[in-house]
């Protein structure tokens, strides 16, 4: 197995944009080289199979899709009440959304995970893992709501991403600014 | 082209199996074929092409997923207040997840549609007329809540399908149903 942690990390990079590009049967080791304008067999050297490629996929797409220093740190200050609650809210949306093809291929992780055990293994623990540190960051921070507030929230503002992301027409995007703020404020009700 | 509804709705049914399981990529006529135990070239006889194919599967989940009369007739009587909302958030989340495949299907024909503008717009204007048939139910029938908390709990409702037949080891049964109770009250306060 190669080990060149920059040329991997590029492969993993080449493959998110196959499979949100191409679906899951497009992944091939074949379809990354290309991508990555790499030499034929490339990929092969640096992943065991593809269901060690989809595996690593996963984990990719979520370090990608944490925020900066600066934007944790800018988070942090002032006052936490429901309008900085709604902030966060709008800034994690854009900023997943901006990653569209990450987000695409995280959707396809899922459903192919259906078909193989050994991913979905690894994405329930990672995605379980997520929401409890969105939990814990949560009662940490000092913000109005509480635990079930967080859920509530992951729960409505994937589905609204989900929705911008493949079919663009339903929502405005007024109304989803406007979605973000009344979810954020109806979720913190007890 | 053939005109035999009972056969063309059974090839249709077969195409949504095939879609959940194996993926756009693997809806292919033949498969179809064999998925519906008929002779090779009966899909193409019945479906000018794939594109016809996916529009067609879109509308058939959507019609498989309306409830039947007798729950229609159910949900229309008694005391139209915040636990009949949460019972009928129940039967529909319990609905729908029953229909495993079409489901699947349906985020299938999402990912699809970032490649087929003509199946985007004809699933963009049927999940925007099932939102607005639901507002319009809604304010009709009397419940609790406004036109927000019907879009709220679509969203919501809907990742949380998602994450029971995709990852089902996120949440345990009885968070969900807990999740939907909450989400029900939450999403109805103004």
């Amino acid at each position: 197995m190669r080990k060149n942690p920059g040329r991997r990390q590029a492969l993993i990079d080449a493959a998110i944009e196959v499979l949100a590009r191409e679906g899951a049967r497009g992944l091939t080791f074949r379809a990354v080289d290309a991508e990555a304008a790499v030499p034929p067999g490339t990929a092969s050297n640096y992943f065991a199979n593809r269901d060690d490629l989809f595996t690593q996929i996963g984990g990719r797409v979520y370090e990608r899709l944490l925020p900066d220093e600066a934007t944790i740190a800018r988070n942090q200050e002032g006052v936490q009440d429901t309008a900085r609650y709604a902030e966060l809210m709008h800034e994690l949306v854009d900023r997943v959304s901006a990653f569209n093809s990450g987000y695409l291929a995280l959707l396809e992780l899922r459903l192919e995970s259906a078909r193989r055990p050994g991913l979905r293994a690894v994405l329930t623990e990672r995605i379980r893992a997520d929401i409890d540190a969105n939990i814990g960051y949560h009662a940490a921070s000092g913000l109005p709501g509480d635990a079930t507030s967080v859920v509530l929230l992951y729960l409505a503002l994937n589905w609204l991403i989900l929705e911008r992301l493949t079919l663009p027409g339903i929502f405005t995007e007024k109304e989803i600014h406007e979605l973000v703020d009344i979810a954020v404020r109806r979720s913190l009700q007890a």
